[in-house]
């Protein structure tokens, strides 16, 4: 069987969790990983080839975009202007539409596919809310984050003046409402209960009920953690109240990562164009004979 | 819009259902309903067409297959012949493989699609067994089932000597293992234990811890909610203990109906073939505009 040939664009932390999950699926090979100019100078050894473009890898089936979500636009369009289909796990949920939209034209030109926004949430999560609806067409669903530290509410924190280093978590109160923790290291010479103040009044944070603590080391509180619990209570045709849960307590990195290396596998398997998780079938995630696939999960 | 017209193909609690959950679906209309042709003389007024054969009916773009499941392949068969698209929820899980598979042939040969064992389980948890693996790749799922009635080793305690009338409760214990609770009446003259013991040694039940327990009335212990609860704890690339839950407490028959009706309407977007539902995007089991589906739950 001939494998997939991957690359690796973008090298932070979800990169390498990639470039793990990638060794750890026999069906896989890795063609190299692309990163910064400046990071290909300073970046020493390395077991696969390190280069500044996508166009300096060889015969690339599919690229594996861990670039920060405002930069996957324009890593996707890249890619697939080469031919090269593409997976994300863009997150910016009002955006994803948009994008798939956009991207879809890229790739039809192009004759590649692009598989978008396939992380946890957006990503398996979608899955689980439209088989909840499938389910249960009429009724609410709650998603409930936590506990676990939220990248943008962090990084909202660290633009706060008189903040050294934050993080902010997370906590699930339940019908999607949420807690903020917020754990900062203040400047020297701030007032913390200005600081938290403006931390609670920011954009991110004053419609949530937010608290903000002053600790010595944000460093000995980080934990990649996470976790979600969905509940929906609805309709199936016209019988009332059926209850559905899906809880899950996860790795963030290493959850994103193995469903990114899932969804370029199965953005291969499709037409030319762009899609969400909820539009490819999910036995086309998977690696392996269908027909055992269907004895062993169906 | 035109609406999708919908056969119902068998009358039992299913099917009663299913018509429930087509008048439910604003994006169908029911074509009528198949029943036997015993059951056609004796059947009161109704609101639909009620036959006893498909080309009875006029335009028929979907049959939902509401037959017991040992029936369900040869009305298949006879529908995809008409060219119509069917949907079923066979479940006997060691013959759902090799029936897509002839299934398949059938409907290609007529241009006709097939969704098959499209129920709760095989179905809605079959997607969930397939996103789990999805996500974690290695380690196990349990799939847990109950508390709830089983047609099946109901059918089979009611088929042993010296019952009257029988219910058999699956009661989850843990990692796949489930209790039996069994409750019966008793035709006079037979003996309690005698009975109790056929029933324990029965194949159904023989490798399941059974209580036996004679009632006075099995019709006022009757009950159609059922649940699942299913567990994985698995790797996510090279990350250990990732963890993941599924839970519902449903009414039985009401769940299997609407993932049916909801699997007509996909089954219409797919081409020729047999497909279980791993196979088809989610979304097609939805009504409504793609990119506000996308919108909502991506």
């Amino acid at each position: 069987m001939n494998k997939i040939r991957a690359a690796v664009v973008g090298y932070g932390n979800i990169g390498k969790y990639v470039v793990e999950a990638l060794e750890a699926a026999a069906d896989f090979e890795i063609a190299g990983i692309v990163r910064r100019a400046s990071s290909v100078a300073t970046a020493g050894e390395s077991k696969y080839p390190v280069v500044s473009s996508l166009e300096q890898l060889e015969r690339v089936d599919v690229a594996i975009l861990c670039t920060p979500s405002r930069l996957v636009e324009q890593s996707a369009e890249a890619a697939l202007k080469l031919g090269i289909s593409t997976v994300d796990s863009f997150d910016i949920h009002t955006g994803i539409a948009d994008q798939r939209r956009r991207l879809d034209a890229v790739a039809r030109e192009n004759g590649a596919a692009a598989l978008i926004s396939a992380g946890w949430d957006p990503g398996s999560d979608s899955v689980v809310r439209a088989l909840l609806e499938v389910c249960a067409p009429q009724g609410i669903t709650y998603t409930n984050f936590g506990p676990g530290m939220s990248m943008g509410h962090t990084v909202a924190v660290k633009a706060i003046e008189g903040v050294k280093a934050a993080l902010s978590m997370t906590i699930p109160v339940g019908t999607g409402l949420h807690r903020r923790m917020v754990y900062i290291e203040l400047e020297e010479g701030y007032d913390f209960d200005k600081v938290a103040e403006a931390i609670k009044t920011d954009a991110y944070f004053i419609h949530d009920e937010t608290h903000v603590k002053q600790v010595e080391s944000v460093d000995a509180l980080l934990d990649m953690g996470h976790g979600v619990n969905m509940v929906r209570k609805g309709v199936s045709g016209k019988t009332q109240n059926q209850r559905f849960e899906f809880n899950m307590s996860i790795d963030n990195p290493g959850l994103t990562s193995q469903i990114l290396v899932a969804g370029a596998r199965a953005v291969l398997r499709q037409q030319p164009g762009a899609y969400t998780m909820i539009e490819i079938p999910l036995i086309d995630f998977l690696t392996g004979d269908r027909d055992q696939i269907i004895r062993r999960l169906v």
